[in-house]
């Protein structure tokens, strides 16, 4: 059994990952970390978890990590850096499921968190935790630090068309919408229920901080240089993202050839859903690890690729235990698609 | 492994039946039989399954059923009758999630539901599946009905007032809403989305085919007379019910009285949630088979008594399921609270 | 013209107020108050104003209410005495949309708004605004306060009932659903859109603030003792009250006489809609300032009735408007239902 | 006074242009025209209409048209050609706030609309009813086609920049969503409250009936040759349409200048409000006429436009009284927004 300690179990990410825990079978939860709720027990502070797990939250020290095997941190940017830090030197392997390890640059981090970088050195001991394009990477890693939501789903879309350069990569317009757990808990007039329900707005236009994380990976993983806009945007649902991509095909690019392209990374990914010709739905994917993926090539030679993802899945805690799983030598699957193993 | 069919495959119930049973570690879905859908893959039907499962729909036929251990039967009300007498007569165990025989009065039940009943002859074979209070008659039965989503969380709530002779019976005021997915896939207007969406209303009002139901069974299983008024409602939601319960305690009634009822009942089922002095939240119950439950005993000696569920879980598949634990000598956990098991 | 001030500008009931008296064709909207928001134009305060109104906020003074014919004071509970008080010593009429006037008793107002109250001396100047049942004393009053949101959808529900006599007042049950616009804007946990949306929650249940208000004007406009349970919930909209209640009708009561007693009250006030034999959808009145209503009178003697109104119109600056027309000696529609006059 | 008539009553769009005409000072709805609805009043097909209008729907014949001085048309497509041709023919004005009229080609609508255009030799007298753009032609119009929801919001946006060649025309991308009243009262499983609620999908995706509309109305209002890509989006919402347009700034294009350009037509338009630096929100627009319009300028040169409206208000019934209001020599604010004529 895998000895897993959560660091910040009492926001939204942590109760998606302590219900999907609870039902991997190599996993026991053993340590739960927060701040504010210390002393609580975990049900008092996510009610959905009764009957389920009552473990006391702790302040977390360095010494707290004895024991573990491993550690998620889902934390708020700019406070993971004490518990990384403490875990990496005690050898505890770390997935970070916050933004503070997912930029290599210190300016650039802090010109987009607004934080100071306090631990820098490890910036070359972490490994992004793509699951389906970093595998060998992941598989050795001591910090994998997950991906953002955003990212996850545009990246899953973008990485194969860039790679194989498809499309032109000198104008490529993202517009994702999310839902509002991907803001956590934290209190802004914005985030009440009167201001988000019955609308939709786009926001942090042009500096948005999944934006030079984006940049930097798509780069690496397709081997190109890249010149995108990304507009994300605050829908009326709770969870949930869908990513809507437009670029100009190349010439001599075709239906058949995107399609190609597509399954010849992604037929054997288990949570990667190829379904053209239809059209992704973002409910078909809600509680769910899978990446529904599918594309329209225009008349006019315009591309429209699709992808939608649940984001406290895909996009943070299931993507984090198919890295945990990777990382400990586990099917990727395990704890995440049960019936994947009995019955497709 | 208990080799499992499913009457009825197109439903929304039967997809959430599908999703539980595939991560439940004794079963094997394997026949889906339908109508319309016959000859497509379930995952054309239910494109959230897709990479989990991809059985073809076939038509029933009484031929089926060989080889099958038992029969889900999620049909709309009038439709449960062939398949089930069918499995009868081979012995095949079933489990109606529908309507079709939860009255013993063939004259109620037509009505109630508008259809004729051509199945009497087995009503007299068939056990109400309240799991928690009905243990010993399901284990050994050959035909149990599901309870409704209605009835499930009005009965948890109300019975063991009634038993315990807490509450006047005379007078019992019930106010339920619902989420709209109880209303199945059937077009009508007024499901529209424009329709529901920023609205509330009551319906059905004193002529619901859940009324007799909860009647029948709220006598049954309290041993007392009841007269009670059910007022249901349509909420902008897709998934839950919740229900607020008034009537007058008797006298000498106090809060710790009931407190010890409830606890009475519920201490040892894993999926009844006592939360006093909590008040339900439907959002903590949405996706498992828990009942949360609470009261408040006003200083004029009004009992409020407060019960959520999801109507497609608890109310429906996942209470089903919990029906075939029992009928097949399993823990009633089994696939419904893997987590339960280990951690609890 | 008459021209009004508004104290409170920032809320969301001023918002539907100023949007509502700019189509007023008899007033004139002077002076805008704050107090975070001073210096600003309200059209930064409420971006839907933009190109109708752009008067700049200011803070209140007493001399501000110079050449102010009325204001209407919207503010959380607690901070009206000061306005109130100004207002009434320069015979500026008021009209107060809060809570601060409603009750009578300085006791049960400090423990029901756990404020102390310091303008106890205007209490018997202070006229109840519920327009339909109070038209003499409002056309005289200088201080009117507006009903709860609940209250006006329960008030005019039962005090037909109440006052003829039809029903048992020994134990009547009121279940309200309310959006979420009626919490107003401050800042909690569980008014975020992810702790609202896909869920309903009772709350406040045997301690909100309107049960004193509701028994209190119950029995002065129905000249009946009452005894009966008021049970709030929250629900996934933005506006909207939907109020539900059971009583046991007395002997010798029928639908028809429960009609003829609504109808005798009713059948001449342009904002009751009897809409028997419909049950009201929430979604019908949004925007406007009718009620809604309907009831059932089930076999076994138990009377159901259903009231519906917009909280931010009917429930806050809407009937608030009724009010200050009243009170100057305008039609009661004016403003509010210019359609009517033209067309019914 | 305006005598009105309505054919296609039983609509949401229809409902809408009730209400507006209803507070508007110088129509009389006169005639209302149905098809299943005949012979029923108007106020129990649109109950939120009791107590502000009454009138019976009639069928439509001919003569029906004798005394009305204009007629709004909203139908499904392909069942207006009787109505507007009937009406032409005797002198009475239309307003068709369908599809039938807006395109030019005979074949391209047959390719869109799917019905045969029975009305061919009336296209050349229809005007296009953007009444921004359009208003000379409007004014002097027997017929005019009132814009489609989106492409309101798409072109209002695009015009100004593509007339003033501040974009490369060559590839723009247009991702625009929309509530659910856009698809009318329609009966497909998809529209569905279950299949809506808590999920987003992109829908005709290269094939909606509204490019060839955007195509033809952008080129001959901008003078330039265009080439974009349309994405519409279903939301979980009742009412509202969001754009956001990303396309490439031609060199020397700077923030300032399309702000300059944005001004030049719009500074003076009642209902256009140009809000930046704020970015639209939907909830801002929602039960007005008004269109929020703002861009972002991102230091790649990509330019991102955004705009909203009402859909059924903008979108369609809205701005069909402005273009009555034109037609007939009214302020174009008449009736949509008086508050704008007393106090802005």
């Amino acid at each position: 059994m895998i000895k897993v300690g959560i660091v910040g179990a009492a926001g939204y990410s942590s109760a998606e990952l302590i219900k999907l825990l609870l039902s991997h079978p190599e996993v026991e939860i053993t340590k739960l970390f927060g701040h504010s709720t210390v002393g609580s027990r975990i049900d008092e502070t996510h009610p959905s978890l009764r009957n389920m797990i009552s473990l006391e939250i702790e302040k977390f020290l360095p010494d707290s990590l004895n024991g573990l095997d491993t550690i998620f941190v889902a934390l708020p940017s700019g406070q993971a850096f004490e518990a990384v830090s403490a875990a990496y030197e005690k050898g505890v392997k770390v997935i970070d499921i916050g933004g503070d390890f997912r930029l290599k640059n210190k300016n650039e981090y802090e010109k987009y968190y607004k934080h100071e970088h306090t631990a820098v050195n490890l910036l070359n001991e972490v490994v992004y935790g793509l699951s389906e394009w970093n595998k060998n990477e992941i598989a050795h890693a001591k910090i994998v630090s997950n991906p953002g939501c955003y990212p996850t789903s545009i990246l899953l879309a973008l990485i194969p068309l860039m790679k194989n350069k498809m499309i032109d990569e000198s104008f490529i317009s993202i517009v994702s919408y999310s839902g509002t757990s991907g803001a956590g808990k934290s209190l802004t007039q914005n985030m009440l229920f009167s201001e988000v329900n019955e609308s939709v707005r786009a926001y942090k236009v042009g500096n948005h901080q999944h934006i030079p994380e984006i940049k930097l990976y798509l780069e690496k993983f397709s081997g190109q240089n890249s010149n995108f806009s990304f507009v994300p945007h605050l829908l009326p649902v709770t969870r949930g993202i869908y990513t809507t991509i437009h670029a100009k095909a190349k010439n001599g690019i075709n239906e058949q050839k995107i399609k190609e392209t597509y399954s010849s990374y992604y037929q054997n990914e288990p949570f990667i859903r190829l379904i053209k010709p239809s059209i992704p739905e973002m409910k078909d994917v809600l509680h769910t690890n899978f990446c529904d993926m599918s594309f329209i090539l225009n008349e006019n030679n315009t591309l429209v690729a699709f992808s939608t993802i649940d984001n406290l899945v895909k996009g943070a805690a299931g993507q984090a235990i198919q890295n945990m799983n990777i990382m400990f030598g586990l099917p990727q699957v395990t704890g995440l698609l049960q019936c994947k193993m009995k019955q497709l």
